[in-house]
């Protein structure tokens, strides 16, 4: 019988895997997938009592060439990006995840949290929207397809909607 | 003070989320990231008491092509995928999940798994491996990339080591 042949039995014990230190990218358009990666990020977070980092990217990309000429309208940028993860900080700490870390990159975002952020925070799971509202951007979908392609943890795409 | 800003300011509430059906692909080689990716598909299920469907899917192009000209040796290949497939979800029947369900496809996993299985089934979450121990394999890497990319639900991508 075939089930006996030991290359064709499984010969590994079942456990329980959960991660333990958790890292979730939110976009600054808070698209849907975005909000929906943060909640369920601040649900394992919570539930596990593991530590979570909440990470942005300010796309210095996206500013256009005047803009991102004028120090002033770059120091805006970062200011509301401050003030939106602090934010995100604490609707993670009010929901009961007490070990909540805002942080902030600047730059392309699948690259700066694959290679930076990670390696800094060193995540076992990082949690991702799988796209942005905005067409124009490109936070996620390509990012978050080269992040669970790159990073060295692993990775959850969030969908804003399930079938 | 911008977070004042009505535009600046997360207007949503924190939800609980959690997923309700899952789908996990194992790959054949029980490479370590697909045991990885089964070990937290069974704790998810067991914890959250929803239903689990485990594929594999049987890679008819990796027979030489005198083999897969031969319906003997297709059919024993059948028939150990089968095997195996049985003994995952006698697995995770053990460890306490309920509702288990076996499922086989044939042809390119990421393909089958995106176009059939997903559309069949409907889970809101594919739990996948990163990679199989293979080398001469595409299981997973390619794989767990194109499924990342375009399944209809959200998908994990489990590593078989975290840093």
């Amino acid at each position: 019988m075939s089930t006996e042949d030991p290359k064709n039995t499984l010969d590994f014990e079942v456990e329980n895997m959960n991660f333990h230190r958790l890292l979730v990218a939110v976009d600054e358009d808070d698209s849907t997938s975005s909000i929906r990666a943060f909640n369920y990020a601040v649900t394992l977070a919570k539930t596990y009592r593991v530590p979570l980092a909440i990470v942005t990217i300010l796309e210095t990309g996206d500013l256009n060439i005047y803009d991102s000429l004028s120090p002033d309208v770059l120091s805006d940028h970062r200011q509301e990006v401050l003030d939106k993860i602090n934010q995100y900080a604490a609707k993670a700490k009010d929901f009961g995840v007490t070990d909540v870390t805002p942080l902030i990159g600047e730059g392309k975002p699948g690259n700066i949290i694959v290679n930076k952020i990670i390696p800094d925070w060193r995540p076992d799971l990082l949690i991702v929207g799988s796209e942005t509202t905005d067409k124009n951007r490109l936070f996620i979908g390509s990012q978050a397809s080269y992040m669970a392609q790159n990073a060295a943890c692993s990775v959850i795409v969030v969908r804003a909607n399930d079938m």
